[in-house]
């Protein structure tokens, strides 16, 4: 079975793409650029073109579409950007599926719900995005489960919680702490550190995307998300325990995605996925292998 | 005070144009091709190009964002452009709103909602799209309002009924059952024609506008839709009584939108707006003028 992994480049898409690899699949990783990652064929192109991702596409058996502008804070500099990416390119992914009888898992995010309405949330919680980053998942999840419904194609979201791994980009909250720490510098927590989020490991979303590659639900989506809550001030606090430094309060973030409780219960019973990896020893590991 | 409608040489930017006019505003209309409208400056241009969108929209007070694929079944065919127009070219408007200063009102739909959770749907009703069309004309609303909280914009949405009058589309239900009585062909009913839409005139719509123009709230979606429901056989029944000719039955259209009742009980507290066109006498000027 041959899966096609776009944004194979970035964080997520590389551990995916390591992960089926693993599983013994053939894996095509799709990006901008071209990257070099053992056993993986690296394919150049981009899919906010429709011709080109339909090329890109060709004898996919499944898509991992996971290549999007999955920074919060450049999606929100650059809105048009993000929607022309995450909701464009992820229509032309239906179309090029439809058109190669592909089956597609897709990379959304917990942070379509909004303010939660009742917790824990679960998938039939209405979502009420705010920011260009989720709007533009949501719209990208919609316009896929739709093509489900009316073109005929397998596909099914996933709504990934705050995902953190080995290799997360600079401009993260972790590798922020943890470069500001080793550099002697404080810490600063953007609001009161209150916000809580779940961190779920980048090689346990990996492993949801091969188990949903494997299934054969269609036109749903099932969050993916850790149960373990974690606030940002214990993040840092975490972290400083690992690389003592100070902790200092800023102004909060606009737009910032108040704290709410994602159940994955649905991923657990349809699935059978769980989470593996403990987050302190996930988060300790990233310390000691960077 | 000078007004900018996208879409003006489309049958709804059209009414809007003319409505501003006609209340004293300078208006300059924006489509892909050239029209011609008494007292309208016509201006060429793609919006869905952002640094074309921000030069199309210089010294505007106001822009009056009708410009979309507007069309559902265009839409269904083809949603990677509606995704480009409708979610792109949106991103678009609102950065240009944003350099230059000027208002948005968004021409968005009832269809957001999806099927109803209670009746009648206020703003607050969840939204579920589940069509391309609604997919995309959502997701160009979410971005315009949240543009709102983040980058200070002002901006209202109109989630517009089921638009009708004088100058309807080729492939609107009125053209099609009106062309085929005149031509002496029966009227084909998709489904058992009980599926209901709360027809809503243009005239009063384009109203919607001018008074959302000159309102100072914003960051809010205001349903405008005109509270008589009316079913698809009823429609049917109305034009045969005028131009007798066959009803016949056939299959339901994939996607179809289920009836629901939408309430415009916030557009009365806070612009001000109730329709004025009742739809008999709507229905009977279209017959006559076309």
């Amino acid at each position: 079975m041959r899966v096609s992994v776009t944004g194979a480049a970035g964080f997520l898409g590389r551990h995916i793409a390591r992960r089926f690899r693993a599983e013994g699949w053939n894996v095509v990783g799709i990006d901008l650029e071209p990257f070099d990652e053992d056993g993986i064929e690296s394919r150049v192109g981009d899919f906010t073109d429709e011709a080109n991702a339909i090329e890109l596409l060709e004898h996919s058996d499944v898509v991992a579409h996971v290549g999007a502008i999955g920074d919060v804070y450049l999606a929100g500099r650059k809105p048009s950007l993000a929607a022309k990416v995450n909701v464009v390119g992820t229509s032309n992914i239906a179309l090029a599926a439809e058109r190669h009888g592909s089956r597609v898992v897709y990379a959304s995010t917990w942070e379509v719900y909004g303010s939660p309405e009742y917790e824990p949330i679960d998938e039939a919680h209405p979502t009420r995005p705010d920011h260009p980053y989720n709007i533009t998942k949501l719209a990208g999840e919609s316009l896929l489960l739709a093509a489900c419904k009316l073109n005929g194609i397998s596909a099914v979201a996933l709504r990934l919680g705050t995902a953190y791994g080995p290799g997360l980009r600079q401009n993260s909250v972790f590798r922020i702490f943890i470069d500001r720490a080793r550099d002697g510098m404080p810490i600063t927590i953007q609001g009161d550190g209150s916000q809580a989020r779940q961190f779920t490991h980048a090689s346990d979303i990996a492993r949801a995307f091969v188990l949903a590659a494997g299934s054969s639900e269609s036109g749903i989506a099932l969050n993916i998300v850790d149960p373990r809550l974690t606030t940002i001030k214990e993040l840092a606090e975490l972290v400083t325990q690992r690389i003592p430094t100070d902790l200092t309060f800023g102004d909060p973030r606009p737009g910032d995605v108040p704290s709410s409780y994602v159940s994955a219960e649905s991923a657990r019973t349809t699935l059978g996925w769980t989470p593996e990896i403990d987050f302190v020893d996930g988060l300790t590991e990233i310390i000691e292998t960077s």
